[in-house]
């Protein structure tokens, strides 16, 4: 705690000196997966750790912007001096990224769950005897980056999502640019054998209207200050 | 490390002492949830913790048993001087399981899925752009306590049950208690409301052929304390 007084005096005075590009700007980030409840014991959830999206909230932090942070369920701490706003299901998080509008730069990189379970159980389902499993039924969950892309008066001047996927990367990512109206997709191959998903390194294609760009793998702190640098630099140049 | 290597010390001091009533017994303990995957990002899961079943493996540790715990995927670290089998579906903890037998004790405490997903996933689920979801098909999991309770020359001297139940608490856990061929069920309540998944403190029932005992509301840790010295007792008597 002493730490992190500290660090928000010293970026306090970084902020005053102008030497911090996000200074007086707001960036909203989410992170983690979302939980889609099955009855009250059980749910549907997804392998993200949240650890992209938490680095992501760190740097825009450190490069002096005001950061809302909104987080599925992970197990990661708290990152010091930002506003976290924890949440379950991907209705919650639509909710909670509205409520936290207007904003900059908005960066979507929570995993959210695409569907849920149509009729939540009020009590646990249990087995019936028949041997036969229930049905369960789903639904499509509200698109969060969409909903923000179409936003009528608060869509942030950069938008920016992301595609995990295990196949056809860049097509998948070009389809969300276009549809959800973001500006750019970071896209990277979740693919178990890759242990992006989970793991403490990843290895992102950014895809925007002027094209493709692969970076090498790094470190996802690194791969956050980088996103983050080149987010503040194409806010400065809009 | 140096006070686990203590302890260890000291629990064989106690262990040639005699002092200890579970030496020289294997107690098998299983904790946590399971994960069913869906496809190689999502999967199916339940809000149990871990700590009721990590704080029983304790317990038999400290009452100077031989312990393997199996534990589903939980965030708490893994005990010390306790040989533990990380698994993430039910049917790798149904084989972690009988690979471990024999064992004087089990108690399976772990919130073992019902279901798992018939046909998993290769690669992600995407939406096909219909709004149609996907249908997701379960199939039955194994029954780990109906299969040690059932096994054919392996099946321990005691075996105790775990049922977290919303509804009909006592009817269900006598129910498993006769149709899984087990000597105890502890029946617990996780409606929400009761804070008891996740949470630190338990209200158990004990349901044996003898009837039903209320045990008044205590720490997890008190809760396994007292469980493994009735089950100590029980052995004794046997």
């Amino acid at each position: 705690e002493i730490v992190a007084a500290a660090e928000a005096v010293l970026r306090e005075e970084a902020i005053r000196a102008g030497s911090l590009p996000l200074a007086g700007k707001h960036v909203l980030i989410t992170s983690g997966p979302t939980h889609e409840p099955i009855d009250p014991v059980r749910y549907i959830a997804n392998r993200s750790s949240g650890k992209q999206g938490h680095a992501l909230a760190r740097a825009a932090y450190e490069a002096g912007a005001r950061v809302t942070l909104v987080s599925g369920p992970v197990t990661l701490p708290d990152p010091a001096n930002i506003h976290v706003i924890h949440v379950e299901s991907a209705s919650a998080m639509l909710k909670a990224v509205e409520g936290s509008l207007p904003a900059d730069i908005a960066i979507m990189a929570a995993a959210v769950a695409d569907w849920r379970v149509a009729s939540e159980g009020a009590q646990k389902i249990k087995k019936d005897g028949t041997g036969k499993p229930p049905a369960l039924e789903l639904t499509e969950n509200p698109d969060i980056l969409a909903t923000v892309g179409h936003h009528p008066d608060l869509r942030p001047r950069l938008l920016i999502g992301f595609a995990a996927e295990t196949q056809n990367l860049i097509d998948n990512a070009r389809g969300k640019l276009e549809r959800k109206k973001a500006d750019w997709i970071i896209a990277n191959d979740v693919s178990p054998q890759t242990g992006i998903m989970g793991g403490d390194a990843n290895t992102i294609r950014v895809v925007s209207r002027d094209g493709v760009e692969d970076w090498p793998e790094m470190d996802k702190g690194e791969v956050a200050r980088r996103i983050i640098a080149r987010a503040a630099e194409a806010l400065g140049a809009d």
